[in-house]
């Protein structure tokens, strides 16, 4: 059964030990925030630089593995349509808001959103880290330049991760204008039972 | 006064705000991983993420400004004569020594230095995030694609820090074989009252 998740919002779901997540961009364009955490056990959660450590790579795509803080693997992609994702940044919130869009309503932004979803598993904001970001379009220049641009995926797009222990995930539909194009839209899920 | 750390070990120092930490490479080839915390709220803490998405690039030199995971600034580069930083890649540890060098001796790595030397102060190993890695050599290929290398640092290669909040750091002499192309060799730094 497919879920949604409504433009700017976020929500949490309980992955266990081989279940597989499908993050689907319906529309095209849009982002998800992704944040694991060990189910019950919220001292560990994802890492970028862990991630980085061990894959050996910015461009994590079918066959990568996510890790935790703890040098654990917490998810590997089992197929992967879209053309990048990103897990340099952090999660758009109000701070950000403010610094990139000053003209704008500051909104809470995934940081927010991620809080709010994530909180009353024991989660403090403090403790959100760097999320893959799905379908996250960032260049990277020769000289290290990073630029934020509209996501390149095209409507149906997804990716598939498998659980490799049992998780909380903190998901989102991006909040912000720079990492969508302007355009807010909604992400879709897909929990599968264990093949 | 210049204080030297060992080859493989770690220290915590205080700066208070305005004050000027000067980490030095004194044989050349070796890298020190920096972490920050604000003094007294160890909740605080230095993010590789919050830097790249305010500074916008990679490579953080003079000019830069580290961010804190509440995006505020905790520390400006006012002087770098070193080829290159990273803050992408996670302090090593026990479990990528076992990972990287499994045909060698297990070393507890800068994370295990820098949980020591943070622990009085609050910060648990899993609230250790990214280091600033000073003067160490990451490749970025234009697939996504990491390696480390040894760091092309001369004797006497320096950055400067100035403290924009009351800091607590962490500093290490790097354990790892790869970072410091296999010679453990010292870091020294220098403590200097706002100017």
């Amino acid at each position: 059964m497919t879920q949604r998740i409504a433009p700017r919002t976020g929500t949490s779901l309980r992955l266990a030990q081989g279940e597989v997540l499908t993050v689907i961009d319906p529309e095209g364009g849009q982002v998800g925030d992704l944040i694991a955490v060990a189910d019950g056990d919220p001292g560990e959660i994802i890492s970028n630089g862990r991630t980085f450590d061990y894959e050996e790579t910015l461009r994590l795509t079918t066959g990568s593995r996510l890790w935790s803080n703890r040098s654990r693997v917490m998810l590997t992609i089992l197929e992967d349509t879209a053309p990048a994702h990103d897990f340099l940044l952090t999660p758009c919130s109000e701070a950000t808001f403010r610094h990139f869009y000053p003209d704008k309503p500051v909104h809470r932004g995934c940081f927010g959103n991620l809080a709010e979803a994530l909180g009353p598993h024991g989660v403090t904001p403090d403790m959100i880290p760097c999320a893959f970001n799905v379908f996250m379009n960032v260049a990277v220049g020769a000289d290290g330049r990073l630029a934020v641009l509209p996501p390149q995926t095209r409507a149906g797009d997804l990716v598939r991760f498998r659980a490799e222990m049992d998780l909380l995930i903190g998901l989102t539909a991006c909040s912000a204008y720079a990492s969508n194009g302007g355009s807010f839209k909604p992400i879709d899920f897909v929990i599968e039972a264990a093949g």
